[in-house]
């Protein structure tokens, strides 16, 4: 047997891992499959009937590459948000372009300041990068924006990460609250606002696009409100340099072509769009109604999932969540205190919706 | 306007690129279709009928996210292969395994080699993570195995990339040979064979699989012989401890749902597989004799293209092929001399040849 190949210092280092269990694998593992899919925040309403149209019309097409510069897409999106091509560029979900993002960045030992408890996956990118990350607690179930600001300047941190609406909690701050902590961000630091869930959010959360400054950067996808979570197919909104300094690392041919496809075909039907949202707001309160019954409290939603706050502790919650599952509910629940004591249950249709009533209650009880 | 974010040094020392152009930004740019799409390799004969209906009966589903195992296509490609799971990982075509791979071992400084005018995307990839590029010429249109030892030995490489058959001259080497070249890797060097076009290729090109080799990762994909280059699946074998590295910095969900439902229906159905396969040799002899007729020779070929040597230096073939685009032939051509004396022409559909066969004399004709 020959001697190993030779890793980066870095990469020796870093853990292999699956950031997150898929439901697949719970399936596999097992042999029941979820009667509710309510725990990755999947949009269960699907995507537009257009989608499966542009679908059908499009897979003659597969045999050739994908267009690296996702030209039709790019012109509808940009169309669509009133900013210039030059302004946006697509990737493979709000993963794909966090981490390219990160590489652009980070090296070993720079700093990044994140919340406690947010999303992990762009901490695994981070991890990946070698950067050192700084986190900065939740305060009442709301993104520290103060804290986060503050974290940054101490650590003279390259990187700031927030999402608005946030996960896991489904909180938001307004746009005017956004705006002012964009004018606060350091100079030569880079603040990502992670906007996957902007479109089930009020009119008070959506900020107006200003091209001009250089230190933030906003990302969207099409994996929630738009049902295209399979389809990873994200998008980054900045300043034109950073946007076209994408082109120095990422994967050209990175976004297939049926996910072009579909995406485009997506955002072409916001009736459907709105249709949706409103049904998810339907859900959001059918899931508000099911806890209060259930003598829980709510954390309020702007989002398409609720944290339901089990009223204990986190190894309280994590037993609630695990009999949810046996049950053959899938749901997911945040990872640290305090933010632990909540269960996170995606909108699911009417029927997802009965079998998590129906669950609830015998979760609870079992583990009182 | 605030000051730009602080990009790493490497990052700031890359251009901005997009390595290949593609045909629908010429179109765009010229307001004509091309007639025929002989330029990337792709496959002309596009994938099974079992491709489409699977991806039919999946559009329901693209509202989920994707496997991030991949675990019913790399069930079904190890099981093809004879490899076991831990051997096998899936990425986003051969480009993306290889960005990810060039990751895990190069940093700045750090030699890798390759041959002169090989694949533009591996090197793209080098240049990213601040690696030094050593390049070793073809020896009569061949990549040359012994010149690649040596340059490693002499660099102390962490990479060899070679492809066989190779791209962009379409010629290979047998597996012996190759297998004796693998015996010679030196120690702490990994040899990345890039077989993209392995299925294309005789039967004394199929090197059986040793995964308790250390110094050699190989690469495949579904882009070529099975008609998806849209849908970016590629798969990686090699020992386990590096297969499983890739979970350390990949994007895990990064393979789309439809893109890994395509892949595993296309691998399935190998009788259709089989039928491309010898619709491509009808193509390769095709080509042959168009060039041939033109009072050319050319190249032989174990892919889906064939390069043609237009008899005189890479001016006078670039000219050939800028008169085969004006025509609406979309063709592409090596890099580099001696080899861009050819140019190179993927295997069409029987009516795309005779496009390009009306076409080549009036190229060659225009620059006499």
């Amino acid at each position: 047997m020959s001697k190993s190949p030779r890793y980066t210092a870095l990469a020796s280092s870093l853990p292999s891992s699956i950031p997150f269990v898929a439901p697949e694998k719970t399936e596999r593992d097992t042999g029941a499959d979820f009667r509710a899919r309510l725990g990755a925040n999947e949009n269960v309403f699907g995507a537009s009937s257009k989608v499966a149209e542009a679908l059908t019309a499009a897979v003659s097409e597969i045999w050739k590459y994908p267009d690296p510069e996702a030209f039709d897409l790019r012109t509808a999106l940009t169309a669509h948000l009133g900013v210039a091509m030059e302004n946006l560029t697509v990737g493979g979900g709000i993963d794909g372009l966090l981490g390219v993002l990160v590489r652009l960045m980070i090296e070993q030992g720079d700093a990044v300041v994140t919340s406690l408890g947010a999303y992990p996956t762009f901490n695994y990118h981070v991890a990946a990068a070698g950067g050192v990350l700084h986190t900065v607690p939740f305060i009442g179930d709301y993104e520290d924006l103060d804290g986060l600001i503050s974290a940054a300047i101490a650590t003279n941190a390259k990187l700031i990460y927030i999402s608005n609406p946030d996960n896991p909690m489904g909180t938001y701050h307004s746009a005017d609250v956004i705006a002012d902590m964009i004018a606060r961000v350091p100079d030569g630091c880079l603040l990502i606002l992670d906007e996957a869930y902007i479109e089930t959010a009020p009119s008070d959360a959506q900020l107006p696009f200003d091209l001009n400054t250089q230190n933030v950067i906003r990302m969207r996808t099409f994996s929630k409100a738009y049902g295209l979570a399979g389809q990873r197919v994200g998008y980054a909104i900045g300043h034109a340099g950073l946007i076209q300094s994408f082109d120095k690392i990422r994967d050209h041919f990175g976004v297939s072509k049926l996910s072009q496809v579909a995406a485009l075909a997506a955002l072409q039907d916001q009736e459907y769009l709105a249709h949706v949202i409103s049904q998810i707001d339907v859900g959001r309160k059918r899931l508000y109604q099911i806890a209060h019954e259930n003598g829980l409290t709510t954390i309020p939603s702007a989002t398409n999932f609720v944290s339901i706050d089990c009223g204990r502790d986190g190894d309280y919650a994590r037993l609630v969540l695990a009999h949810l599952n046996d049950q053959g509910i899938f749901a997911r629940m945040p990872g640290v205190a305090p933010l632990d004591r909540c269960i996170r249950i995606s909108v699911g249709t009417p029927k997802d919706l009965d079998l998590f009533a129906e669950a609830l209650p015998m979760a609870l009880s079992t583990n009182l």
